[in-house]
């Protein structure tokens, strides 16, 4: 194991990391400096976090100095874990200083405790959306602008990958550098958009921007403030869900919340497909079959939980102690959104789904764990992995009464082997493998009555498919604060081992990984 | 598809099934006419069946005549599937006919409900051991004896398979009699303890039948009556759990639950095993890998679970409004029952072991999915399969950082290849997927709120592994005759779609199996 040059790596990583903390911290001086208190000790945060990130990635890029400038897998698995591990750590301390500074304001503010502050970020680089804030009546609303930004950028960052962001940035990787797109990347599908990875990372981060800008644009010209434009659409895009009010997207304007839906949806699809879009390559877009998947999932669901919660009393996130009959309008609006938010695994609500019934709740547990399309920021499974078992289970089943002859499993042209078919399988047994374990520890390690199974279940599903809001205690009008330190180091490590795709998380644990062998 | 020779032989399993009938119906009469009042209805009831029974199966026989003698693939799991669906219709009529005869003595009964027949009939063969009787106070005790005694005879037939059983009576089917085998025997361990198939069964049948007598034997020199004696000899090594009495084994002396504890150990040993130690080769069963792994499981979780009961509370099944304090000798003994009862999917009940708190319900749980030995009479995924799935897990996480390195995977001494752990993930896939779907649905039909999820989870759990109670209002001193018709046939479809291990069932749904391609 080359542990210097991974040393050395991880240092750029931080210093990247730094570099927009940096941005953010800018910004938030400056609307210091035009009087706006509340943003003061949040610069201050900030700042302070830069010098820490940047003294950090000096000293691990330094102290790494030395080794063969070489990348081998276990190496690529290595500073991709420890990204993510020690990135929730830099991007959590913001949170935690201005928590320090604003003691006398906010006494009691869950941001006093690290592991919190741990959680925040790791929700929000892993683009899961589950919060801390809303506890103990500590508003999302009280944070200061320049934290709400950050926060927002997490998720933004997170979206495509920090370390995919580095490969884009520094094009002296090599072969390595692909192999750590392929540890970050969701999905199964190989990243092959471009013949150089660097290229392929480059021409990804450039459709993510394009698409920021035209949500940016789309939300302000329908009535929101750029401040709220440029926060959501960073948290849509990457189907992260953080929000700058407690009432998530509940009181957004109409023509708002369908533009989120729209987004939500975009960020949903495997980005290769917008690289063949720029190259004219159409038939290849419209013939995808994980994308008609995903688009039909999507549709259905929808009618499901429309056609339960019509008619029927809706109580908006906005007002949950107000509901109000849902017209067929209003039961599509919010349907949809919550649909649409639940299966990319954006995490944003507009209604109380928590009470939507028995039917209501299966959908959506269903489409916490068939997520979105490989290769974009979603969540989930991922709809292509659960085509594949279902053609596999089909095969099977055929095998049982004609075990000689061989069929292939396709999905859409692509033939799926017998490793291809396993690993798959295993992924998706390993998924409900850790969910299992996840809602079992939860209730161990709350033995209060409020963790009911519904609870400790939704919140175990919602961390490790990086949806957000669950049911129950964590429904879309709760909050993760309430959960214990050791639940929410579980929680974290859900997070991280979901957008991970389990590996590269689960390899630290193998003592061969390790060994030289 | 060979429609003709299938109904042939679906005729002459029918005739098999009465055969076995008319031997209780003569039990039953002989009874009567000794002056047993009660037994006139009983044995009235099961000689009509016997004619129904032989009537049915001569019209099968006669109208399948002419076709060609050859038992295909396609035609045995066509077989088995529908011996188990109209064995256990046949196996129903003589609680329906007999609750019909006793009206007025009984009204109400459960058994005047042909759902209710049929769901204890494929209880019994499926060897699951959930009963609809208790409910509204109708309780075991009450059925007459030959009642008694043709239900435990229906786990002790189904324990080994009514099909192999016919394979062992009829050794004339030649190739058709190792597929029939095949498909109805549990575990993916191929059948091969003698060259010729009908030899294996017969010596199969000639060791379950010796461990018959000794049981009996046991348990009538521990103090059971002879009838106590045989009808739950016939229910512990099939891995049934039927009772004579409403309070399981709660109320038998701890020299016969320690009997039965035994027996339901051995019940759950892969009966090639046997064979092996009747041949002495002693050194293939100590060294079987399955065998070890069985045998530690059931050890460590008696540990964890006498560990969470000990010195506190426990209340029997005998007088389970009178909990005692459990004392180290206690704790073991019903620890140590319960354990092994929930493994190996018998089912019996000593305690209330629904008042264990969590941990306890979370190690009963995951028993219930790990199940028994592969060609044991027990339940479950059988040990073998988690053993493939956790090799399979170690060997893909080595492949994600070293995927040029091909590793063979190996249970003991025989390797597993990629069909065969494909096969195997897929099935445990498949019974995850059912379990959900079983849960969900049985929520859906349930609309009363006395159907928790811990209620339908571990209801859909319990009948798909064959296990019998499980947590709840399906606990060990709850029954499921409250559940509505819907949820009966749903559960009962779960029995056998789990005794026969998924696909004798599923295939029946594939145009493809119908179709002659």
């Amino acid at each position: 194991m080359n542990l210097l040059f991974v040393t050395r790596q991880l240092g750029l990583v931080l210093l990247v990391l730094s570099l927009s903390l940096l941005a953010v911290g800018g910004w938030s001086a400056a609307q210091a400096m035009t009087g706006v208190s509340a943003e003061t000790e949040a610069a201050k945060a900030l700042v302070v976090t830069v010098v820490f990130g940047a003294i950090l990635g000096c000293v691990l890029w330094w102290s790494g100095r030395g080794g063969p400038v070489q990348l081998g897998r276990r190496e690529a698995m290595l500073l991709v874990a420890t990204s993510w591990l020690l990135g929730a750590g830099l991007a959590a301390v913001p949170y935690f200083i201005w928590a320090c500074l604003t003691h006398d304001a906010h006494p009691g503010h869950p941001f006093a405790n690290p592991i919190d502050c741990y959680f925040e970020a790791m929700s929000g680089l892993t683009t899961t959306g589950a919060t801390v804030l809303g506890h103990d009546g500590h508003m999302i609303e009280q944070l200061p602008r320049g934290l709400l930004l950050w926060r927002s950028l997490t998720q933004w960052l997170g979206g495509l990958g920090i370390v995919v962001l580095f490969v884009a940035v520094l094009p002296t990787l090599g072969v390595g550098g692909k192999r750590l797109f392929r540890v970050e990347s969701p999905g199964p599908a190989a990243p092959g958009v471009r013949p150089r990875i660097g290229q392929t990372a480059r021409a990804l981060w450039l459709i993510y921007l394009t698409l920021t800008l035209v949500e940016v644009l789309a939300l302000w010209l329908a009535g929101a403030s750029f401040f709220d434009a440029l926060c959501h659409t960073f948290t849509t895009l990457a189907t992260g869900g953080f929000s700058t009010r407690d009432s998530s997207a509940g009181g957004e304007s109409p023509a708002i919340q369908i533009i989120l839906i729209v987004f939500m949806i975009l960020g949903g699809i495997n980005f290769g497909l917008y690289y063949h879009l720029t190259r004219g390559r159409f038939r290849q877009v419209w013939t995808n079959t994980e994308l008609r998947f995903y688009i039909g999932l999507l549709a259905v669901a929808t009618m499901i939980v429309v056609i339960t919660i019509l008619n029927r009393p809706l109580a908006t996130t906005a007002a949950p102690n107000q509901p109000v009959k849902a017209a067929a309008g209003q039961a599509l609006l919010h349907g949809a959104f919550q649909v649409v938010s639940i299966q990319t695994g954006t995490g944003f609500c507009t209604a109380n789904f928590d009470t939507w019934g028995f039917t209501a709740d299966a959908v959506f547990l269903a489409l916490m764990f068939v997520g979105a399309s490989a290769g974009s920021t979603g969540g989930g499974i991922k709809v292509i992995r659960i085509l594949i078992m279902v053609k596999v289970f089909i095969a099977e089943l055929e095998r049982a009464f004609r075990p000689n002859v061989v069929r292939t499993v396709k999905v859409g042209n692509a033939v799926v082997n017998l490793d291809h078919r396993i690993s798959t399988l295993v992924y998706i047994l390993g998924i409900v493998v850790l969910f299992i374990v996840g809602a079992v520890l939860l209730m161990w390690f709350e033995s209060s009555a409020d963790c009911t199974f519904r609870t400790a279940a939704t919140a175990s599903a919602a961390t490790l498919n990086n949806i957000g809001p669950g049911l129950g205690r964590v429904g879309a009008i709760e909050n993760y604060g309430w959960f214990s330190g050791p639940s929410k180091v579980l929680l974290s490590l859900l997070m991280v081992l979901g957008r991970l795709e389990l590996f590269a998380i689960l390899v630290l644990l193998s003592p061969r990984f390790w060994r030289g062998e």
